[in-house]
Parts: C-alpha cells; structure tokens; sequence
C-alpha cells in the first residue's frame, strides 16, 4: 500500500539484477524487466498502480535519450547507400510480416499492427559489443549495420505514431477520423518546428536567470510538456519525447557533458529502471504463453530481418557473408519493441497479453541468441573493410 | 486529469515565481508556495493528486540535505556556549507560547501542539542575508545567531518526531501507546546506528560496481527507504530522511562536490518544488482566515523568539543590543514550519484550515519582516566583535 517501500523494493530489485546481468554481459534492460517480473506476478511485492508514474517518466526521458543522441549518431553514419535501404527493408518487412502473423492468429487489425511494429526496431546494443569483440566493427559490414539500425529505428518510431493515433481514433478508417489524424499529425509537426526555432532562443534566456538547476529544471519541464503535446495531438507521450531530444540535441548549450550527465543521472539513476520494472510487472503468468504464438512471432523476428536484408541490398554491391552477418546482427529486439507493447497495454482496453508475452519472449530469446550467432559468425566470415 | 500536465504546469509556475521572488531577494520557497496557490486554490489548474507523489519525495529530500548539511555545519559552529542555551529556550519557549494560543483557541491537545512546534524552528537565511549586507556576520551575534539556529532546528525536528508519534498513537497517554512510542523510537534509533555503521561498506561495494549511476540510485533508494522505516515505526519520513541526511554526510565517498551536484539537480530542479508548491495548492480560501487567530499566532511568533532569547542569555555575558540582534535574527519561519503543518494536514484526518493559513501567514510575514527589522537595527547597533 505504501508507495515509498514500493519505489524501494523496485529500484533496488532494478539495480541489483541490472548488476548482476551487466556482469553476466547480458543486457541490462532485461535485468530490470525481470526485477519488474519478480517484484510483480513472481512475488507480489509491489502495487503497480504506485510506480505507474515513475515508470511512464522513464519512458519519456527513455525515448528523450534516444531523440536526444540519434541526430549526433546520424551524423556519424558512413555507408549511408546501404544503411538507407537495408534500414527501410529490414523494419518494414518484419513490420509487414508480424502484421500477417497476427491477422493469422485471428487477432484484430490494430492488435496485428501492434505485434508488427514491435517487430520492427532493431537493438543492436548486444550485436555490437560481438562486432567489437571480434574487432569487425570497422567494416563495411559493422558500419552498415549501426546505420541501418538507426533508419529501422525512426522508421518504427514512425510506424508507432502512425498506430498510436489509429488506436486513438478508434480504428476507424471514416473521413472524420483520418482528418482527425493527420490534423493532429501535423499540428504536432508546426509544434515541433516552432519550438525547434524557440528552442535556442529560450536557453538563451535560461542562461541569464538567477535561480539554480533552471537549466536542467527547463530541460525537465520542456521534455514531459512536449510528450504532453504529442499525446493531446493524437500521437504519443513516446513520439513527443523522442522529438523533445532532437530538438533538445541542436540547443548549443546544451552540448555539455555536465548537462548530459545530469540527465543520464535523473533517468537511468531513477526514472527509467521503472519503465522496464513496469512493463515486468505487467506479466501475465498464463498457460497460453506456451502455446504456438510466441514460436511463429520468433520465427517472423529471424526471418523478417533476413528478408528485410536481403531485399534491402539486392541491388548493392554488399557480398553473401556481408549480407549474413548484417542479417544476424538486426535480429535482437529490445527497447523499442517494449515500448510499444507497453502502449499497446495503455491504450488498447484488452490488449490481448499472448500478444505482451510474447513479444517479451521474442526480445529475451533474440538478445540472447544473436550476439552469440554473430559471434560464430564473425570468427569464420572474412568481411570487406 | 492528466498528471504530465500538472507535472508542466506546477514546475513552470515555480520556476518562474521562484526566479521573479529571489530576484526581489525574497526566499525561493516563498516563490514555489505561491505557485502552487496560484495552480489550485486560485486558478484550479491542477489536481493536487497528481503532484503528490512528487511533493513527497520532495519533502523526504528537503529534509535529507538539511540534515547532510547539517553535521558539517554543525562542525563550524562557534560561541558554543551562547548557540546552545539561546537555540534551546528560542525553540522551547515559542513551542510553548504555541501550543498555549492552541488551547486558548480550544484547539485539541495535537492541534496545539501543532502550532507550537510549527514556532519553534527558526528558518535564518533571510535574516543572515540582512547581517552579512551590514558586515555584521562575523560578530559574536552573527556567529551565535548561526548556531542557535542549527540548535533550534535540530530541538524543533525532535519536537516533531514526538508529535508525529503522538498522532500515530492517537494521542492516547495509556502505557500500550507510549510503549509502542519509545519502543518505535528506540527501534529507529537502533536501525539508525547500524546504517551509520554500515554505510561506509555499502558505498565501498558500491564503487565496485560496474553499472553506472550506481550510487545514485543507491543514494537515493537509502534515503527513501530510511523514511520509509521511520514512518513505519510511528516516526515520520520528515525524520527518516533528515536521519538518512546525517547518516550519508559521514560517508567519505559522498563528501564529493560532483554527488552534491546531483542530490541538487535532482532535488531542486524536480522534486523540492513540488513540496512547497503543495502546500500551496491545499491553502483554502476561507474567510476565517481573517479571524483573530492569524495576528494571535503570529504576536506568539515574535514575543516566543524575544523571551527565549532573553531566557537563553541570561547567564551570559551577551549585551543588551546582542540580545536584541538575535532575537530579530531569529523571527522567521520558513521551512521547518511548513513541514510541520504539511504532516499536520496529512496525518490528522479534519487538521483545522484555520491554523495551517495562519502559519501559512506567520511564515510570510515573518519572512518579510524580520530582515528588514535586523537590518534597520544593525545601521544602529554598536555590536562587539
């Protein structure tokens, strides 16, 4: 009942698996989705309603982060020619492909769409670190590859703001509904422009104030009023956040490493462990996880990224082991994917939770399994610089 | 309905009124209070369930960086002797000219209570500004008015731990309450040693670890956590966290400015606001307010510090125009008497209106008239070095 022990016990659960699966060299969002798990339907411990806002804060300074270091990343990407079109292929075939999976399954249109999305956005965190093992980060293939991960990354992101404001219009393909839509899109989009242009402006002024931590106070206010805006305008708190960190990205004072501490210190020091805890907590411990769902959903994650590539360098001059390796390292799953069935379960009244688990099955068994196919693969492939 | 919303609007309306307050050098939280009457009771812009949890953890911080700099300033104290009998007799005698006017009033046994212990705590910062303006700091007045104001606020923070006990027990003086007082109390005090003793270890495994923002996180689940324990032995997480605050201040590890610089960020640029921006949003607007009981208090505010110190020094070799500079010195209340009325208000189901507006206005008026008082006095004062 009390949320001060229930922010406790998750926070401590959160850091002491995130310790423990860093050291095991495992990811370290599945430490705290599992702590989320054991404080939840394993054990009981926590009331989830008292750690809702914590966790749906982390989601925003989660998907700020992303926004926020995305624009400087994108400026580091060579390979641009192969990371373009294996990017757009590689999401939008699992995107298609987990969409047919669920209209297989019988689940409803938006529910499919769901499970397509989440399918889409590769984390290549844990591919990288065997790229990096094996030293063939620096080869066309490794540069393609972080590349191609950013392009599947905004382009699910897009995907997700195009979801989020069917569910929100109910679904309903009438000329109201979509003009509601794109109303809202592009209202969003003017917002989005304007404080872009603001943006400086309003640091600026910041600068000469008197009181204390205004800076990162601004930061604070300006990020969650920006998903505030994004989720009023049809989108989501998520799409505004991620916007809130490019528009945050380009404000010059801000390029400090002191302000990117502060923020890596208030999320990933308190905010965001809750986000995973929280999507942990949601869990379903149900019989039906065992059946054939979460299989063909895995087996779409494989094949897709496969296919995706394939397609997406059909006319480069990438070679077969380049493409493989390409191929397996845009297998794993992980934030993004959480994301959106994380919406999926606040948005949609009965989110059906086959569909929640498996595609948190689906994220624990591709992270596992593809540094470790990566690796094998890296050690016999002989790869073009 | 939208709780990122309120989170917007409660923190910009406090940033904005804490810049334009302490660019008219008037405290801070005078700002962030008035924020939070300009966002409930007078606009109605935001529900005050939805910065709740926020203004609690702010208060658990507030009171954790008071008692971590609290030990290290208590180390500077000088005029030992002048700071200890005036802080003890400026706390006790105002504590009991309060609860006094409580009864008078025919407020309950608690409620009087409530007053007096809200009039004990000096809150000198306003004060300090007026004596350093006038070069007179460094003055065996300046240098007493610091320390019994450290005194005092370490005697009001006690007063309320017994109060809050009191409350939990239903002010029942039957032997089962008071030994479940004292035997909370003690367990407190205990669980307080050990931590004390094991913190050093704690932090020495901590740096070991390999995830970052580590002792953050750790930093900040031990301050929650430590209210926690104290509210659950009758005390409350006011006491917890200023206990945590003494406890982490002897931890060498943390004795950096970098760890000082995050608990701030963290503290005021998100959390701290939200508590005195709270406490403005449950102000009623009730014409009671305009009753006798505001001016009563408040003569009780000026007469308690004036005969106290008057009690405190009257073994000491302290001047008569020393006397007087401490007592104008010590008139305001600020923090420590908001907190006081927030746990009143939270923990006493029908805690009368009329007296949390009435310090509400002590605090106010004292805040604004005390500095002006020492500072006309000090033009004047001839006071010995």
């Amino acid at each position: 009942m009390n949320f001060l022990l229930d922010i406790v016990i998750v926070l401590i659960l959160a850091r002491l698996l995130g310790e423990i699966f860093s050291r095991a060299k495992l990811p370290l969002i599945l430490g705290y989705l599992f702590a989320g798990f054991l404080a939840g339907p394993l054990f009981n411990l926590v009331e989830i309603g008292n750690v809702h806002i914590f966790g749906e804060i982390g989601l925003i300074l989660l998907l700020f982060i992303a926004g926020f270091k995305e624009v400087s990343t994108e400026m580091l990407i060579r390979e641009k020619k192969y990371s373009l079109s294996i990017g757009i292929f590689g999401s939008l075939i699992p995107f298609g492909l987990g969409y047919l999976t669920g209209q297989w399954f019988g689940f409803s249109f938006i529910n499919s769409l769901i499970i397509g999305v989440a399918l889409s956005a590769t984390s290549i965190a844990s591919s990288l670190l065997a790229f990096i093992k094996e030293g063939k980060l620096n080869t066309r293939t490794g540069r393609s590859l972080v590349g191609a991960a950013i392009v599947d990354d905004i382009i699910a992101l897009l995907l997700l703001a195009f979801v989020t404001s069917l569910i929100v219009t109910g679904g309903v393909f009438d000329m109201l509904s979509i003009g509601n839509l794109l109303g809202g899109m592009v209202t969003f989009f003017i917002v989005f422009v304007l404080v872009s242009k603001a943006a400086p402006s309003i640091f600026r002024i910041a600068r000469k104030l008197r009181t204390e931590e205004m800076r990162f106070s601004l930061v604070f206010v300006l990020i969650i009023f920006i998903a505030y805006l994004a989720q009023e305008f049809g989108l989501s708190t998520v799409i505004g956040a991620f916007a809130a960190g490019i528009i945050l990205s380009r404000v010059t004072s801000l390029k400090s490493k002191r302000f990117y501490d502060d923020i890596k210190v208030v999320s990933e020091g308190i905010f965001i462990p809750f986000f995973f805890a929280f999507i942990g907590l949601q869990i379903v411990l149900d019989v039906s996880i065992l059946s054939i769902l979460p299989l063909a959903i895995l087996v779409m994650a494989f094949v897709g990224k496969f296919l995706g590539v394939w397609i997406g360098s059909v006319f480069s001059k990438l070679e077969r082991q380049e493409k493989i390796g390409l191929s397996f390292g845009m297998i794993p799953r992980g934030e993004v994917a959480l994301v959106v069935i994380a919406l999926g379960k606040s948005l949609i009244p009965d989110f059906p939770n086959e569909i929640f688990s498996s595609i948190i099955i689906t994220i624990v068994v591709t992270i596992f399994l593809a540094p470790i196919f990566v690796q094998r693969f890296l050690k016999k492939a002989k790869l073009p610089g």
